[in-house]
């Protein structure tokens, strides 16, 4: 799910097209759709870890990303919820950092919208991906003869209490070729849960 | 410079050599060497970018990287010096999240050792490499017909004024293979210019 090709037009936010082109053009490569997402934790020790690209959310720009409800960043991300991805296409060599606020979407939400969000997003994963919520919680110690249990999920099931939504709502995105040796940085002047308008400026890479 | 296999194995950090396997089973993969670094700028936002690793200092376990004096990172950095590596290899699956104090060298600094660090730093770059630093500085606004001018560099100058280097010095190193689905977590037990402890423990992926 390499998302929103169409919906990115419809919407026009202008580095949707620089970004839809990228993911287009690196699409052979497993790990294209792979980004790293920098956020700040305990003590303002900024954290960063790999995570996967889940489309973006129906008729805006926000990003999609499935996570742990147990994991230690969502804690941190509630605390403290901005986040910027850098994401880098190894292939054409194009970079797109993408900041702005995280929202956590876990089962507990008390809007109906966004746990409508959070099934939709449990069912565009995959059965397999899915049932990793189901094994042991994330980074807690395990003895050297701990096997990992196959664990099994219905795929009708709902989504399970570990599965967490998130979405990052871009406010900033600074782009660069580094083939073409070009830079662009586009800026967000207006919010709006269906428009934004944004400001692009070339700047020197 | 994708280094130093040597003085992993005399030092004995017991993630080096998980990271020198690491890089030498990505070899083939130019952006191989390739990094995200976290640290948080002004108002505790997150900033995230793609760097270029630079080998190990000598005798230790810090992490080089060359940058631009110029950047909004260095002041940054002085204020809160912070930072989270987090580096994927996407030929073998395996992600090395490496957090430490990040020191910045540059022309000013007052100590003569770091100086010759970041001389040596800056001569182990290609000339390609350096010429950058004699270009516009990074991130000003460009006019749509401004042009790359071609600079060239004596390759046997000193380092320029917008050269600096940055070492981060690694704390804590979480390991994890995607393949083999293990996951290692590497805490520094003691503080040392030369000698390290470490711990390892096995955590849930």
């Amino acid at each position: 799910m390499a998302g929103g090709g169409a919906a990115a037009s419809a919407l026009s936010s202008p580095w949707r097209a620089l970004l839809q082109r990228a993911l287009d053009a690196n699409a052979h490569l497993k790990h294209s759709t792979f980004f790293q997402l920098a956020t700040v934790g305990a003590g303002g020790r900024p954290a960063n870890r790999t995570v996967v690209f889940r489309g973006f959310q129906e008729h805006c720009d926000k990003i999609q990303i499935n996570t742990d409800a147990r994991s230690n960043k969502i804690g941190e991300i509630k605390e403290w919820p901005l986040g910027e991805i850098c994401w880098y296409f190894t292939d054409s060599w194009e970079q797109f950092r993408i900041s702005g606020i995280i929202d956590v979407i876990d089962g507990s939400s008390p809007d109906p919208a966004k746990l409508q969000q959070r099934e939709k997003a449990w069912f565009a994963s995959s059965v397999k991906s899915r049932s990793q919520y189901l094994g042991q919680s994330p980074g807690v110690p395990v003895a050297n003869d701990d096997h990992i249990k196959d664990v099994h999920i219905d795929p009708s099931a709902a989504p399970v209490d570990a599965y967490c939504l998130l979405t990052l709502d871009p406010e900033k995105v600074d782009y660069v070729n580094l083939k073409s040796n070009q830079r662009l940085m586009f800026t967000r002047t207006q919010e709006g849960d269906e428009s934004s308008d944004w400001m692009a400026e070339k700047v020197s890479p």
